[in-house]
């Protein structure tokens, strides 16, 4: 039986699924994978709990969360004022489970803890995107030094295995191409103003009502999550390091009605696609509204569902689509990845 | 760097595919992910081309079998009579690569070769699916017991990742349940049934002449194939043991263009669906004609495409089509396996 001791950054929805997974199933992943899944600290704004050998009492401390406590003042464990830095430094785990809030800005503080992580060999597998997105060149490079491993299944789709299908699937055959459909609201949209010849603001409203779209939904109506989240899967299966300035990006803001009817009426259908394509030794990434062919397996993924596509030279296209985007489906995702740190050897 | 050395069973399409697969990109593979990829032996029926230390030159090899020769007699190493048995017996390898034919009343010869090899404690990599549909149980027994690893992804649907989902990408998650379009004939006839409204015997002669059904169908379209990709899908998923024996199973050969159009009458779609189902600890499996609601993600898999989608709990549903099934597609499989052998651990 193998222990792997986490740390657990960000006690939010998804830190909190997460945890709550593994309290539920930490006997069955023993039983199947003979691995042994330990969470030794947990971090938030205010501080820690930690736990010495043998892990959190996770029910427990779920409990204490769900009435309101904090990390820091867990009767037993809680450490006012311990940072994840500086848990990473003082104390030992095999891998850091970042779940801390996306900051696209400066990627803090994920981008601490990663690189604090990485410095001291662990795996990383994370659900924030924010320090992939902005340092994925450096990151690489300082875990490929240190021996750490990268796992950014959730960041990249929550619960679709996007990323899966061109790191292990497809894995001997060249990937040529990748389009997506990455973001579930701006596909709601246009599914909506579809279906129902509504107008871009009317299917915008209705999405935000629905709670699909936020009050601002910048980062999804106007390509930006899609992009960042092509981002991390060229980068990581073709090792580019395109930035977020590396992208041209069109949203989906000045899609009307008419648009997408002349496009049914070409026997297409427009879908916001992330594309990376291969040519001559080089990879273009671009994000924007795509006339696909109703026979692109892409074209009847709708509403609020993602998917992705790969084209390669051996395998021929191959298409994944589904999974679940809630906290839960994130926190699926990490679990998933946690258990991949076990399974994989390189 | 980690070598493989491999024993190659059949030499026909399958396995010349994927000779030359390894012949082309042994060079990437090193460099890609840290594995010497070398052909030890190749068997076929009347004997076996045997290298000693550094593997077949293979490009030498593959020309001579294009212009006719046989293993037995390549130069230098050729050994008329050398069986798969002998060679794994005799020699040494990492893994054996199964590509002879499908033989479905007693699975051999590739039967007694996967056994040999599990003796020795090598993986086994196999596009066959006859010795697992026949001893699922017995050879994952006797895997177990000998550290042997059974990859069969070649073998579930060629270059589609049927398996990979379930075993990968879904793990840390229960499923629930696994719906497969898994025969590209049927579907192709199927398809052809509805968008042109012909019968089941035209749309079959036009599938033979085109090359997708063979002269004698009953395999796919009495839905013996899709039943046992399920069978083998089912069986390593969810550690069940059914044989062909155990599973219900309706083919297509009575379906008529007034079912199609009923179905469709009824916002639906027919289709070959293989099942599997978990519900109270139990695992239920059948294969037959499925009415499929028009949303649902297998409905709009057409013509000789295939597909699966597995619903979990926490993940919600995911599904995978597409992928080469061509005998390049199942050879891909197969290096993937290969591959799998060096970046799994366990």
């Amino acid at each position: 039986m193998k222990t792997k001791k986490l740390i657990v950054c960000g006690a939010g929805n998804v830190g909190r699924s997460f945890l709550r997974l593994v309290a539920d199933r930490a006997a069955a992943i023993r039983a199947k994978h003979g691995l042994n899944i330990e969470v030794g600290c947990v971090v938030d704004v205010g501080g820690a709990a930690h736990a010495g050998d043998g892990g959190l009492p996770l029910p427990a401390f779920l409990d204490f969360l769900t009435a309101g406590g904090r990390p820091e003042d867990f009767p037993g464990y809680g450490q006012k004022g311990l940072t994840g830095v500086a848990a990473i430094e003082n104390y030992s785990f095999d891998a850091l489970v970042e779940t801390t809030p996306t900051n696209l800005k400066t990627g803090e503080p994920a981008y601490s803890f990663v690189t604090a992580a990485i410095a001291k060999g662990m795996d990383v597998v994370s659900a924030n995107k924010g320090p992939f997105v902005l340092h994925f060149a450096e990151l690489n490079k300082l875990a490929a030094a240190s021996r750490s491993r990268l796992f950014i299944s959730a960041a990249t789709g929550a619960a679709l295995p996007t990323l899966d299908i061109g790191k292990f699937s497809t894995v001997g055959a060249d990937i040529t191409a990748i389009e997506g459909i990455l973001n579930g609201t701006t596909n709601f949209i246009l599914t909506k103003m579809y279906f129902e010849k509504t107008s871009y603001a009317d299917a915008l409203k209705e999405a935000q009502a629905m709670g699909i779209a936020e009050t601002d939904p910048t980062l999804d109506v106007e390509g930006y999550d899609t992009r960042n989240k092509i981002i991390l899967v060229a980068n990581t299966l073709f090792k580019t390091s395109f930035g977020i300035d590396d992208v041209p990006v069109t949203g989906i803001t000045k899609i009307t009605y008419d648009d997408i009817d002349r496009a049914a009426k070409n026997g297409t259908v427009l879908k916001l696609v992330a594309t990376a394509e291969l040519a001559g030794g080089k990879v273009t990434l671009s994000v924007g509204p795509k006339a696909l062919d109703k026979n692109h397996p892409l074209a009847t993924i709708n509403y609020s569902e993602k998917g992705i596509t790969y084209t390669t030279d051996t395998m021929g296209q191959i298409t994944v689509l589904g999974g679940k985007s809630s906290p839960v489906g994130a926190a699926a995702a990490l679990l998933k990845d946690v258990i991949h740190t076990h399974i994989f050897s390189v």
